[in-house]
């Protein structure tokens, strides 16, 4: 039973059709139908005029974003846990040409306005110092948080009162969205964010997350980084297939509620533990290495996290008896 | 009737059949039961111990692999009409952080021990000048001429003897190992190659190539820049797999003979207007515009390749109905 | 008798007084009085508000100015024989990270707009290919031509047209003003130049050379970038002084007219032998091994430049009678 | 009476007598007499094969070190407030192409090998991190602190047990020496460093800092990055007779000698206001507004450093009257 990670699932049977049918001959590269068929599937979903770039991976989506949005000798604030600061061996900094993550401090991962602020103004304004051009996000955090809109629009507002882009890393964007009950425009374009790296594989995609544009220009220099960074696929049909068949239905929506809800059900046996809310599906609590031990004997896969705290991550389809078994040894600890 | 190229074919059955199979809940990037068994795989194919890094395209791969074998300052050497020169917007100089490209001559985009002595030669060994530390050959080659193992083992040789770094971009190694009817290993690491961009997705994979390293301790390094590259699938095990399943009964070889057997066809059939022997998959041929319309006009897709020429590429599963119609319909411009 | 190269030559007096003078107690970096006199010095000589910068090498001003009008993935056209892309180490793949030097022909390494458009139109307008977004020329040449004001000009509304950015390395900026005897506004801003690399050093200086942006603009983010490359030295004074004392009485004309002076006695005596029209202060001649051997026999120093070439170059203070016997023993080779 | 910088000092007038002296037609570049002899001269005071090379700034010398010891995807672990970190706009992440700085704890800008295991064993050892491949430190530290030889060697041992390159920042080093009254050897190769920074800017300088190189090796490389960064200066004479001149006679050591004690003697004038102990040339002290005030109104001029905090800088040739005027000042506050 495991509770690794939202990347060790399998990928939903509709992602797998998808595949399937888009098995054509076609045009190269993103040349294809499937391909052509984005920017207008993302800007219906958003209401506004999108483009979206299929990549194959979210570290790639984010890479690419901060590399449209802050210049080599700028400067992108992230929260000091950022996914982009810790978990991506430097490749915003590979992206970027060498720009610096400036860390913000915030409980949970969650960077507020006033923490942002807080770092930014500590750089003197000249040039011995790197100046920040950008603020990104992780909606949901990488403690699994939620920002609301609210939220993301105080940052927004704070971003471009400052002349900065602002970018959201949404690796776990659908399990955002349905947390905070609100529309996907709602969390990112009415709310100042610029570049979204909207997820896919962790919420039952195989290889394709979609890089958003809501300024629709910063596309144009970006596709050509896509290709210079070795990302633009041959047959990139099969990636853009992906996308398309989890924006259909809805897809994307009921995976991450089922993610949630799980995670939800086991937070509720863990109360007393929780080190973070849970407002999406990964779960953070205390244990002891007795009691962590005690968890994998009966069956449970999971990563330690530091002393005394252990991870947990629910799937799209982590099965209900998983869940349901997970639930009780955790009440019985 | 498609002869665009090979990037527009679809994907063999056992390469999709492998992706199915592979939709188990497994370890993420490359600690899946797949991705683990790469190594093992290759090397038994090569007869050596090899290290071998699935990545998404081929572009990723080449740009990995002269990332490995030369330095920022330094530079590689290879023909000017190669692929990493002129088709991947830059790659290799986005991750070798600005090593630059020396060019060589050489007939169908071959180069020759004599070539490469004479790029090399002509730069004065000094710190004013780009000093070369690698070369890469791609093989078949961008014109689909393939070098010998005979060929490859005299670059080899001057490689070795300058210290260079020898690389080989086998986008289309498939097809160059059926023309040469050599094994994999006289082509490459008999002679002298370090690192080879082992092509599948021209063949009839859906998104894998392979690097291969015959000096595993290359991989180390590039393990970590392939993370940084955004390389690192969430879900390796669905392109570990269609490597492995490629290699499954030689697949890769028997599409690569399909292909290169529909091409001599075509050459046979345009033997008065090829403009290089025909060798891989590839055909380059003398049309006039006029000609070229009347071909487009019978219903046949392919580029034009310079003024007075167009090019005709065969896929591992090309219609034999469609190759005899446009051998018929070359014959009888 | 030295003709190796005008940077080996000593520094002009006025020079060494300069920076005696500024050798006062003064703020670091730029702030001093003689840096803060730069914007205005350039912006008088050229009648155009003009941003001035001074770095340490002439490498270094050329790699800002391509890093300021070229985005990493884009390129810019230069003359195959160009400084920056043959004498500099990659500094411009270095400084633009990793764009590429787009080569064009022409006599003399003078580019013309047909062979700028040659180099241009060969590129294919799509992602696969690296887009030209600059042009770069030198002047005077690295063969000592010099582009007149109306050729400068005819370039320069082609990148206009083409929305390229111009640059130029004048080096030998001097050479090229009094050889072509017009103002230095005519040979680049009203001629669309974007960016000048003012030499200095080989004129006379010591270890200031000026980077002007007849576009303001363009220096804003240059000034990270310098500090960036450690080129913003903490004691600036001693370079500004430099510069400005240069301006000042046209010292800087001076010396230039007397090395062109010196290479065009030169270039009488040797007139048979030129390789290329003897425009600024470098003379390229045909010599056999034996005819080198004598003249170094007789005390004359210089370089040998390809088989049965040699290179001459003179300074801005070579004695009239290291100039009179090399014209001698030229006439009775 | 400027206390700002030792930036905005005047130059010994043996520098300006040695820059006279090199007045002389000699090579370019670094192949004068003057560049020949600093690998002797430097490896001469070091009692140790070194390689030395000349470059204009300190930024650049840090820069360069750190490229020859860290690849980059790799990470230099350096102390939070660390001028590689906060006032060189990003030149380490430009030179080492992207690779993160990783930021240690500690007093007084002083690391400790405690709190650099703290900050590499945080890291978990595999590709998704950032790895550490080097150690730099400051001596004197951007505190004015000094590492003790001992210290330097507890910090080196750490360093080799981990496989790391050791770099120390010395653009304060002869006050660091002056202070310690230890040899330079003993502060670095014997305690383990690789790669000097050796200021003289600071300390009577004009535009000639040393980059030396224990493993002389390292330095073949780095040839080649100085030229690639614009930093192979075209009369690079002038820049090695400075740091000759500084060394010749110990006047290095004299400077930093008299620049340590006006420190000392406005430290004792000031004990009750020191935030850091005043080893070198700087303090820092806790001043309100109005008392900063005050002192400025007396003619004193340095920078705020933080709240209630004042930074004084005192340098080589600082009057006596104008040490006694501030000793008696700060006294009278």
């Amino acid at each position: 039973m495991r509770f690794f990670s939202d990347n060790t699932a399998t990928v939903h049977p509709a992602v797998m059709r998808a595949i399937a049918e888009a098995d054509h001959v076609d045009s190269g590269y993103d040349g294809d139908s499937w391909s052509r068929r984005l920017d207008a599937a993302f800007s219906a979903l958003f209401g506004t005029d999108c483009a979206a770039l299929w990549v194959a991976t979210g570290t790639a989506a984010n890479s690419l974003a901060l590399a449209a949005l802050c210049p080599p000798h700028g400067g992108t604030i992230c929260h000091r846990d950022a996914h982009v600061q810790n978990d991506e061996c430097g490749a915003p900094e590979f992206f970027t040409h060498g720009a610096k993550l400036l860390l913000a401090e915030g409980a949970g991962a969650k960077v507020t306005p006033e923490s942002v602020r807080a770092t930014a103004d500590a750089i003197a304004d000249d040039v011995h110092r790197v100046q920040p051009h950008a603020l990104t996000i992780t909606n949901a955090t990488e403690y699994g948080l939620v920002y609301s809109p609210a939220e993301v629009a105080a940052l927004g507002a704070l971003a471009r009162a400052r002349g900065w882009g602002f970018h959201m890393d949404g690796a776990r964007f659908a399990n955002a969205i349905v947390h905070a009950g609100c529309t996907p425009a709602e969390m990112t374009v009415a709310a100042g964010v610029d570049a979204l790296s909207f997820g896919f594989v962790k919420n039952g995609g195989m290889s394709a997350e979609v890089l958003v544009f809501f300024r629709p220009d910063l596309a144009d220099a970006t596709r050509y980084r896509r290709k210079r960074a070795g990302h633009l696929l041959s047959k990139g049909r099969y990636l853009a297939a992906q996308a398309l068949a989890m924006l259909e239905n809805d897809i994307w929506l009921d995976n991450a509620r089922a993610a949630n809800a799980a995670a939800t059900r086991l937070a509720e046996a863990a109360a007393g533990r929780l080190i973070h809310p849970v407002e999406a599906n990964e779960l953070f609590l205390r244990a002891t290495a007795a009691e962590a031990a005690a968890l994998r004997a009966q069956g449970f896969g999971f990563y330690d996290w530091a002393d005394g705290e252990i991870r947990l991550v629910t799937s799209w389809n982590q099965p209900a008896a998983e869940v349901e078994a997970l639930a009780s040894a955790l009440t019985s600890l």
